[in-house]
Parts: structure tokens; C-alpha cells; sequence
């Protein structure tokens, strides 16, 4: 692993202070064009280039002919041109002792035997000059504490602390949109392309050394160093956690006609062996990557694998407990003292066992405070899973049948919300023990919105927080596994 | 089977033309009037006989002191009353000549000894009555296309094709938001409680002959009538298919402190065998059921596993191929004829295989149109599924830059998107075979909502979608056994 991420030759790729950008135009349905004006929207703060054969300015930005008509040296070269001249301008990058590129157009590898041909050309030119290079055929990278983005979509939410190396562009660019509804976000992310120069183990090692990144997400189709990926993995997870989805995707693309599973059997095994190796966490759909990345960043580690769940309804509490079941976890026994701590918040219509199930609350503010407290303070628990209903609506008319006009009870309403959020938030940060909210209706309601806003991971689903959770409680293993075998 | 609704013992507990209510009351607060509420916010049309000891009006709708009071003998008693009046009020009733009552009361079998005595009373008062009751310790029905709702939670959306029964009430009343985000809804829902009198196979057998029931999704923690279910299910299945989550919740509750999977490795066993036996289909998730029920009730029947992907980006092609071949999905091979029409469609960046990768379109319509339709034509294939994003953002940005202002690009980007919709939506009416989308965005931005609405599924992310359709195709599977083995 890399002492600092200055260290790192893709440093420059994803904090350049300048660029020169091939490609960008005033025809707006340009892939180029719309890639630019990506890059300014974010407000990148350092100098563009835009250079381009015929204009002289490029969205009301000074264009240059040529690249050896800059006034200095840029960091980086973006090129999304058509494939016949990218190695014309590669090698004319060299010549100007440019030393990073992203190389954004299609048309190599990808495409067959002649553009492998052409793929190779790009790689003697980067070693000709020293050029390391991201791509071709990607979409380049998103490092918004740089206000750096040249991917075709606009970021959107806040830098976060979620790095991430693709195998695929899209799961960069869509992620925008999800990771911020969330109010999660990247601190920088990758789409790799072909790996003609820098791969996904480069870019690995860049997000091991990242400050800002606090869990690494990989979304791969195939590692070509395999080595080198298992060693740089155990380097980096002492330090944070990887997850990674594997997809042996492209095989079945070629292999069209032949049903995937077959295909697949062998190929899957093995990258299920070079992730164990590499104290890797394995994800099984993009959803469960970034829901795993969402705990393993943003909660304490848990002790161990012991559940309790808080529920104020049967059936949320069974489909929990079932899922915990599932997946491994225990449902430990209560003790004594939590029992008595418990009694006077638990009418009869309730259970205080385990699932705690409430039924109802007095006074509703418990269920945010003084229940989640006791269920904390339990020894034999290592992590509290809590089932989350607060219908606004209902909050609201009730508050408006209190004699509240419909204004009234909807700002009193939000008053309420805002307290329960915050309460949870802060027995999280007082009982350093993971607490994962589930619900069965849109994590995009208010209360909802509020209580991610404050750092707790609400899901769709107990499935989802308990398979989260699960990754969770697999690192701290893999974690001591590495750190063992390599003191050996 | 029944061969008409109106046969069903349950019927007049769902289609009531007049109800007394008890335990409505002018107190806010109160379970029973919030229920009573619900009941009235729905629309109701028959007549409520609010029944109060003190009370002139409830809600303001005249009040009778006792049962005696009500100048008819109404269909339906409705009891929120405390667990200690419940058998003498239940008595009362009978006297008066009603034959059926949803008990939502709680306090009985689920608290123990005791309240297993006071529910062996209830069960004697009905037999000496003739009374069927839904219950004790349920939240009733929903039944939208009756207008009846007597849950706590307000119905939202319009009647559907979903028949539900459920032995918990909170996955009849949070399926209210959630169905009705998808434009799904209830065609009538049964939150089943205590199954003193009326259980889930009575509810199984209504469900079965109710017309506008489409799929009947059961939440099951056990069965007690454990033949009666397979027979009753047997009977529906040619006729509709049936999808259970059965978690052994109930049991973990009891058994708090031991691990979960070990105390249901059992009875899961077991259930899947009943299941299997009846021709079931079984989720594992409440996600899972309502996805399931969505491909089940709104597609046409796939006539094989044969999945054709279009897609127009490699990653979330691949990881799509990737959920086919895990759940036993075939990919086959594009006919010479189909690759021969793709080819104008698809430039030298995308691949005609399977997954069909467009990459890009000259004309967005096509992916639409020309090419679903060209992919739904293919003998070779069963299903189609459609990898869509069309962030609206891009979509009004792009119209903005060729001159429209700002109001015009909403204007036209939602004509555009309404017109890709109904192109889908039409492909699916002239094709007969179904047609799922996934994305990776929200399913409830416009452009989904708008398929959605339209009557095409679109999951988030391609599992859910392939998990969905396997259950379509088990059924028609199922189906044929249980006809084959009837007729033999």
C-alpha cells in the first residue's frame, strides 16, 4: 500500500490542475461536448484547454488548434475523438510532455482483432513518452473534493467516502443519482474501460491510500493480474474494507446461445477463491454493493454477530428475525436486567423477547430514546436492527384532531420527526454499536430522508440491513485473518 | 373451489351492506376510531351503526348504546373494544342475528394460557350463533372495490388485482403506500389474526373465486389446516397462480436466545414441500411476493425461460446476463433473421448478440420501437428484458440546447417520454409476451412511473426483475402438473 496517495501515478489523472480536453465542441449532441460541460458544471477550479481543430472557442471557452499551441504542459489529456486519430493526439500529448490522459473513446479491444491492433499502438505510445493513461472505451472519473467529473452526467450530492473502480461507466454515472438520494456519495471513482495502461489494480491502490475514501466498491468482469490484485487487496483491507461484484458478464455476451450458469461455474469459483484470498468481500448485485459500502463506511464496527431487534408489529419483527436466521446472525436471549429495564415501556399486548415487540408506545418519543437505550446497553447484543413506521400522514391528522391547524401540524410534525432522527443519531454515537433501521414503505419519505441524513442506513427490507450487516461482520474476520497471516 | 363468490362464508365480511361498529368513539386517540375513520375515508356506501355506551354521535354519525338499539340487523359487526367485553359484546350480536364480525381486539391465544380460554369463548359463542369471524387480534380487510376499509391506515390508490391474506396486519396496511407507488393495489386484503374461527384457507378459497382477483399472495407464519390448504390451493391453481413468504417467524419470537436457523431447518423444510405439494409459488421476501404478483397478475405467460436483454450499456447488460444464468434463465442465440434486421440499428460500437448492446441511437425512438419490436419477434426468445434509463434531466438539457426554453423542454421531453412509453406499452398488447425493464435509477422518476403505469413492470436492478419472472414461468409450470395429476 502507498504512504500517501501523492505517491500514486494516478494522482494527477483524478486532482489535474489542468487539462486539455480533445473532443469538446459547440454541436451539443457531441458525446465530447456533453462531457465538458459535465466537467465545468462541477466547477472544476483548475484551467481547461478545450482543443479543437476548426474553433475558436469552444463553449464560450478560448480553444486551441493544437495541443502545441498551449501555454503550458496541462496534467492531463481528455480524449474523446473518433478512434482513427486517438493515436495521432496520444503521441502528440507525448510530444508536448503531457504525462496523463483519459482516453474516452471507443473502437480498441473491445470491438475485436483490429482494434486490438490499435489498443497495442496506444500502449507503445504511453511507454514511448511515460504516458499513464486510463481507458480507452470508458468514461473516465469523478472526484468531486476536486470538483473534477468527466463523465456525460452531471454529479449530483455532496464528495462521500465511497471509492470505486468499474469495470463498467455506468455503474459510475448511475450511482450519481442513487448514492445521493442517500446522501452517500464518491470520494473518487474510476470507469476503467479496456486497462490498456492503468487498470483496476492501479486504481485499487489509489483508493487504498485515498484519505477520503472510507470503503472501496469494484465492479468487475474480469481481472487480468490476478497477483498483483490478491496482494494489493490484503495491503489495503487492515486498513478499510473492499467489496466487490463479480459478473462473468462479458463471457455470456460472447458466448451468446449458451446458458450463462454453465458458462459461468468455473470462472465464478475462482474469483470466489481470489476474493476469499484477498479478504475481499464479495457483493451479489449493485444494490448489495452499495448497501454493503453504506454500513461498512458509515457505521462503527460490530462486536459480533449478535442481533436485536425492535419492532412495534409481529409480522416486521418475524420476516427480521427470519431474515437474521438466514444469514447467519444470532438472536440472543435478553437479560435479565434489560427484561426489568424494558417492563415498564412494554404493554401486555407485547413481547419482550427477541424480536422486542412494543406493539405500542405511551409516549412515542420511546421508541426513538429510552427503548433503543436499553437495547444497546444489552451485553449479549452486538447490533440493534430497528423496524421503522411513522406514516406522516398519520402523525399529521393526529396532530391536527389535537386541535393543530394543517400548517400547525405539519411543522409540529416535522418538529417531531427531526427530534425521534436525532435521538437515534445520537445513541449511535454514545453506544458505538451498529443500529440499522428497516421499512416496508419508501426510504424516501421525510422520516426516513432524516434519520440516512443523520448516518442511519434505513433499507427497503430487512434482507437488505441484515446482508449489509453481514458484510459487516465478515470484515472484522477477513480483517483479523489478513493482519494474522501476515504477522506470520 | 367455489364457483361464485357469494357462496363464500366470508363474503357478507367483505361486501357488507351494513356494519356496527364497536369501539368508535369521538376520542382521537383511540385504535377503534381511527379504524372507524378509515372505514368512513374510503367511501364507504352502505351503512355504519357506530355502537357506544355513552356516546349520542360518533364522528358525527348517530350512535346506539347497545347492539339491540340498531333498527336492522346488519351484515357485519366490527369489534375494537377492550379484550374484556369482547365475548359479551360478541354475544350480544348474536343475539341480534348477525352472522359475521371482524375482531380486532387483541389479548387472546397470543398473550398466553389465558387468553387461549378467552378465545376458546369466543369460538363457542359463534358456534352458538352460526357467527363466522375474522380474528381475534387482526386489523380486518381491505376490499376497495366494495369501498371497504377497516384498518387503521388510510387505503391509498385505486382497487387492484392483488388478493391477499395474511397472518400479519402490518403487511396487509404498509402495502397501502407501497402497491399503490407502483400503480398495484388490492383487490381485497384479509389480515387474518388468530384464525379462531375464519383462517387462511377460508381466505385462500374466497381469494380463488373473487374475480378481480388476478394472484393471491399469502404472508404465512403456519398453517394449521395443513391438508385443507393443499387441496384448496390444488383447486386455484389452474385457475390463478398463488405466492407465499413463509417465515417461521412466530416460533424464533418464542424461542428467543437460540440461533434462529437451526430452530427452522424443520418446519422449512416442511413448507417448502407444502408448497411444492400445492403448486405455491414461495418468495422470500415481502419484495419478493409483490414482484412476484406484479409479473404474475400483469403479464402475459411466458411461453419458456428463452430471455432476450436489450440493453444500450455493457455493465448493466452483464450484470442482467449474469441474473438470467443464476436463476436458470436461457440467453439463446439471435436468429440469422433478427441479427439481419438489428443491423441498421445498431452501430460498430454495439454488439448483436445476446445481450443485444446498442450503445447508441441516432434516433432515441428506436429503442422504443423498431428495436423491442424486431427482439419480440424472434422465435428464439420468450421474454424481453429492457435495461432503460432516461435520466430527464439529459433529456430536457438536450432539448433546451436546440433552442427550446426552458418550459418547452419539460413540454416536449414529457411528450417524448409518454410517446416511448405507449410504444412499449403497445409492443406488449401486439406481442404477447412479456416485457420487463430494469434500471438503476428510481423507479419512481417520471419515465418509469409513466411505464409503470402503462402496465409494464420495472424493477430496480435486474434480480428483482429475473427473480420475478422465474415465478411466472414456475407457474405455468406448476400449472400443468396440477391439471396433469388432477386428470390422471
Amino acid at each position: 500500500m502507498l504512504n500517501s496517495i501523492q505517491e500514486s501515478p494516478l494522482y494527477p489523472i483524478v486532482n489535474p490542475k489542468s487539462i486539455a480536453f480533445f473532443g469538446a465542441s459547440n454541436n451539443f449532441s457531441a458525446m465530447g461536448t456533453s462531457q465538458f460541460i459535465s466537467l465545468r458544471d462541477l466547477g472544476f477550479e483548475g484551467t481547461i484547454y478545450p482543443v479543437h481543430p476548426k474553433e475558436d472557442k469552444v463553449q464560450n471557452l478560448k480553444a486551441y488548434r493544437r495541443v502545441f499551441d498551449l501555454p503550458e504542459v496541462p496534467d492531463l489529456a481528455v480524449l474523446v475523438v473518433p478512434t482513427k486519430i486517438v493515436s495521432k493526439l496520444l503521441e502528440e500529448c507525448g510530444e508536448k510532455g503531457i504525462k496523463h490522459a483519459i482516453v474516452v473513446s471507443g473502437g480498441f479491444r473491445e470491438v475485436g482483432r483490429e482494434g486490438g491492433d490499435r489498443e497495442q499502438e496506444l500502449v507503445e505510445i504511453a511507454t514511448k513518452y511515460g504516458i499513464r493513461f486510463l481507458g480507452p472505451n470508458c468514461i473516465g472519473v469523478a472526484n468531486p473534493y476536486h470538483k473534477l467529473n468527466t463523465t456525460f452526467l452531471r454529479y449530483l450530492g455532496g464528495p462521500g467516502f465511497i471509492g470505486m473502480a468499474s469495470q463498467s461507466g455506468s455503474f459510475v454515472t448511475q450511482m450519481f443519482n442513487y448514492l445521493s438520494r442517500l446522501t452517500l456519495g464518491f470520494s473518487t471513482a474510476f470507469s476503467v474501460g479496456n486497462e490498456a495502461n492503468v487498470d483496476i489494480v492501479d486504481c485499487l491502490e489509489y483508493l487504498g491510500a485515498c484519505p477520503n475514501t472510507k470503503v472501496i466498491a469494484l465492479y468487475i468482469e474480469g481481472i487480468r493480474r490476478g497477483r498483483e490484485f490478491v496482494e494489493m487487496a490484503r495491503s489495503i483491507i487492515p486498513h478499510k474494507p473492499v467489496v466487490a461484484l463479480y459478473v462473468g458478464g462479458s463471457e455470456t455476451g460472447r458466448r451468446a446461445g449458451f446458458s450463462h450458469t454453465g458458462a459461468l461455474a468455473g470462472p465464478d469459483q475462482l474469483y470466489d477463491g481470489v476474493f476469499h484470498q484477498s479478504g475481499v468481500i464479495r457483493a451479489y448485485s449493485i444494490g448489495e454493493l452499495f448497501d454493503m459500502c453504506w454500513v461498512l463506511g458509515c457505521l462503527p464496527k460490530p462486536r459480533g454477530p449478535r442481533i436485536v431487534i425492535q419492532t412495534h408489529s409481529g409480522g416486521p419483527g418475524a420476516v427480521a428475525a427470519d431474515s437474521c436466521g438466514r444469514e447467519g446472525f444470532e438472536l440472543p436471549a435478553l437479560s435479565h436486567n434489560t427484561v426489568k429495564k424494558l417492563t415498564p415501556f412494554v404493554p401486555n399486548t407485547g413481547s419482550i423477547r427477541n424480536p422486542v415487540d412494543i406493539t405500542f408506545t405511551k409516549n412515542p418519543m420511546d421508541y426513538f430514546s429510552a427503548i433503543p437505550k436499553v437495547l444497546l446497553e444489552e451485553d449479549n447484543a452486538d447490533i440493534l436492527l430497528v423496524y421503522f413506521l411513522v406514516p406522516q400522514q398519520m402523525v399529521n391528522r393526529a396532530l391536527e384532531r389535537m386541535g393543530l391547524s394543517k400548517d400547525q401540524a405539519i411543522e409540529q410534525g416535522a418538529k417531531l420527526i427531526d427530534a425521534q432522527c436525532k435521538s437515534i443519531a445520537r445513541l449511535l454515537e454514545i453506544h458505538k454499536k451498529p443500529i440499522v433501521g428497516y421499512t416496508f414503505r419508501s426510504i424516501h419519505e421525510d422520516f426516513t430522508k432524516s434519520l440516512i441524513s443523520q448516518g442511519v442506513p434505513v433499507f427497503e427490507g430487512p434482507e437488505r440491513a441484515v446482508r449489509a450487516l453481514k458484510a459487516s461482520v465478515k470484515y472484522s474476520r477477513l480483517r483479523e485473518k489478513v493482519l494474522m497471516s501476515a504477522s506470520q
